[in-house]
């Protein structure tokens, strides 16, 4: 064993520190997620491989962290005698040529995707929507169907790691499954709101960005393009990241064509989105600015798509506007796409300044059919526990935790105030105080040190002087108070009423 | 994708009650961890291969998941030239016999050993103590020593699957790092007595049995077999599930004496055990109780190790008489041995009924050195949450998880009433009710049924003879008391006053 222990590159330790503010997040989350009568599951972290690969595209699958079968793994591994001869042909030249001693690289033999099935058959979830999707299916008949569920697990990536992005991240997932009505949407929307309401206490603005996948369709379909739908998608999602030049590149490397790509342009020109996209939550508003772009044209006006889109987002909005807001800004964004393929609806995202989106969701229709379920429409959401961390630390929005760490120490005078320092000591566990006995007959000062590091409040003494008397002395390390020659019913209460 | 979806064989999902369940015992622990002044950490579920091979044993090594490197994972795999030719001679029997049609198994090539560790550097953990120990040394600089820290996470092992026995499962840790001081086993069993006086509210027996590794050292050098102590470690051990003529039988396997295979099965032998230790915790007790067993030979007195884990059990005794005790029998069990390798002082298991250990933990003097970290003694337990969830089910000792499910369900009688419906609804979400609204305007009856099935205890009613005079029809389905005419402030009053 190396004398430097590490972690895996992209994962993470957490200080109790850390574990705090983590636990203040999630627990945020898990409230109002009950609020709203959703309950939890969980589900295991390994899936069979073939209920991950290619639910999420082939870009997923190359993200999915495998799992190597125990045992002698290479037992079902088989090679192809032909693929033997040639590699040990002593003239062979190709193999000569990777050769490093006596050794053969055996990527020359065996293909990884050929050996993969053989060695692999488990794998890490990389979402929760999938086993989301495959519990539902494998669990029909044991749910209550419209089913709300949330979930707060820990998904793995074999993303490259960079700032902010690592290979195990948890997401706090809520969805409803089984109902078609849009009172679900507004149900999240409203959920989104509440939990940034509670984290950013007023402090910070964020924005609720809404749209319709069937308006996107619609458009695309009114540009003629609806054959390159999902290709148009993913490139409007990149808006963001790769500006309006990027978007243009992107659809014109997929083969759209030049009138089309300029009127989608249109729909991304940021300063058209100004002007033109009132920050309300009237969809008239919606609906007019959709017009001012130019996109509602013959074609755009009998379009099903997009007039369903809009009534959907109609329904949203008024539900919205008649139940009011916390703290959020709602708007409609109809360059909002989101690249995942599934939604076919409602899309969500949330937004704070510079950071990437917090949360995001929205509906979709055939989620579980992959898995032999058809027909069942749901929605959800998923807040992104990593970025919102990041955001409350950045904005210094984290309150003080209380009661998570050690108030009361006992300092350690040795054997002889031992026994009596221990009983009290259980005298206040006993009355709900966090409170430990410094465990070493060590100098006061590093007992002080041990105090202010782990940031305990209380220090307590009790030596010979105080013995006598039955008393304790009591030290407040936050307001620098003393409080002499205290019985033990009396520091309870100084201790739980300040 | 198959029709029918599963999960791999040994992991479990978790339902909603399954959940609330299992929250509760994970709470419960973690506010009698936080009592005493533990903090919690949480550590990735991927370690480097090289933290967790070799740390628990050859038999540990076998139970380790190990993961895919990503991307081309064969790149680095190389295999010697001779094998190639000898793989591809036309006329080589063995190959010939074990060939499939055209295709050789690549186990004759290559040694699963070694290709594997060009493909994988990673594993999922199989405990926490080892990725704490790694912890620790990495973060040594910044820990405030002693260090107090729990961690309740998933455990992974490629266990042979069986009942009460999963292959990802939670432990639940809490440990002290560098201290020596007894004082922390004292408080370790007292957490314990403090757990189970919880959840099982005084309605089920449980033992905590205590012994100290340094006691058996003493025994297994007093019949002269120190050479032989870990392999005496392990038969004992097994006393409960192979018996006295299983640990016969392992002992003379391991070559040891038999006049020393005797004198240790005298130790281990249940009548004797029954009538001479007593279940009191008192140390003089243990030490008669050795005596009687025939262990106080001239050897074993003047052993320093015997007699210094005489001394240790002697305080954490008398420290437990004097801070008395809560439900739990404590009791010297001199055959306890607990298997894991590094165990060096104080060993503890606690036991209901024919249940497995339920919970269990010990001194290690020496758990940090492996990573470059000498001289650091610590002292942990762990609770067997997946365990403890089946004794309590078995007991139904669980309460009700009210708070935990929806309290109240709307009914939707359609358009008309929705809006006024939307708006009590978040009334009663914003005074802290769970509350849902049924989404989809379908038969009362299955409304009903959703309600029943989903365990919601109220059902309310708003029809237009409601709205008209601004009131609301509730149901308590569990006393099936009907409120009649209620404003929205009675509602909320009668729910929380219930």
């Amino acid at each position: 064993m190396s004398n430097k222990p590490s972690i895996p590159k992209g994962t993470r330790d957490f200080s109790p520190t850390e574990m705090a503010r983590r636990n203040y997040i999630f627990d945020t989350i898990k409230k109002v997620y009950k609020r709203y009568g959703f309950q939890q599951i969980e589900t295991p972290a390994m899936e069979n491989l073939d209920t991950l690969i290619g639910t999420g595209g082939d870009e997923s699958d190359q993200l999915i962290f495998k799992i190597l079968n125990s045992g002698n793994f290479l037992s079902n591994v088989r090679v192809q005698k032909s693929k033997f001869r040639y590699a040990a042909q002593d003239d062979c030249q190709l193999l000569d040529d990777a050769l490093i001693g006596e050794r053969y690289p055996l990527s020359l033999l065996v293909e990884p995707k050929e050996i993969l099935n053989s060695i692999s058959e488990k794998a890490l979830r990389y979402d929760l929507t999938v086993p989301f999707a495959r519990y539902v299916v494998q669990n029909q008949n044991d749910i209550t169907f419209p089913f709300r569920r949330f979930q707060i697990q820990p998904v793995w990536r074999a993303d490259r790691p960079q700032k902010g992005r690592y290979r195990e991240f948890y997401q706090c997932d809520a969805d409803i499954i089984g109902s078609d009505s849009l009172v679900n949407e507004v149900d999240l929307i409203k959920i989104i709101d509440d939990v940034f309401t509670e984290l950013f206490q007023g402090k910070l603005d964020y924005t609720i960005s809404i749209n319709n996948r069937k308006i996107l369709q619609g458009i695309i379909e009114s540009v003629g393009e609806q054959d390159k739908f999902e290709e148009i998608v993913v490139a409007i999602d990149k808006l963001d990241k790769t500006g309006i030049d990027g978007v243009k590149k992107e659809l014109i490397q997929n083969s759209i064509s030049e009138n089309s790509v300029e009127k989608l342009l249109e729909l991304c020109n940021p300063t058209i989105l100004r002007n033109s996209i009132p920050e309300t939550m009237n969809l008239n508003d919606a609906e007019e600015a959709l017009n001012d772009l130019g996109f509602i044209t013959d074609n755009f006006e009998d379009n099903i798509n997009t007039q369903k889109g809009i009534e959907e987002l109609e329904f949203v909005f008024e539900k919205l506007k008649t139940l009011g807001r916390k703290t959020a800004n709602i708007k409609f964004d109809p360059t909002l796409a989101r690249g995942l393929g599934y939604y076919t609806g409602t899309i969500i995202e949330v937004k704070v300044d510079n950071f990437p989106s917090i949360c995001g969701g929205g509906r979709y229709d055939d989620l579980t059919s992959e898995f032999g379920l058809k027909d069942v429409s749901g929605v959800g959401i998923s807040f992104g526990a990593d970025r919102i961390y990041d955001v409350l630390l950045d904005n210094d929005l984290y309150p003080e935790f209380k009661g998570d760490t050690t108030e009361v120490l006992f300092y350690n005078y040795g054997e002889g105030e031992e026994d009596i320092c221990l009983n009290y000591l259980f005298q206040l566990r006993e009355s709900g105080i966090n409170a430990e006995f410094y465990p070493d007959t060590v100098k006061q000062k590093r007992q002080y040190n041990f105090a202010v590091k782990k940031g305990i409040r209380y220090v307590i003494t009790v030596r010979s002087e105080e013995i006598k008397k039955g008393v304790l002395f009591l030290r407040d390390m936050e307001s620098d108070t003393q409080y002499i020659d205290k019985t033990i019913e009396e520091v309870i209460e100084i201790i739980k009423t300040n």
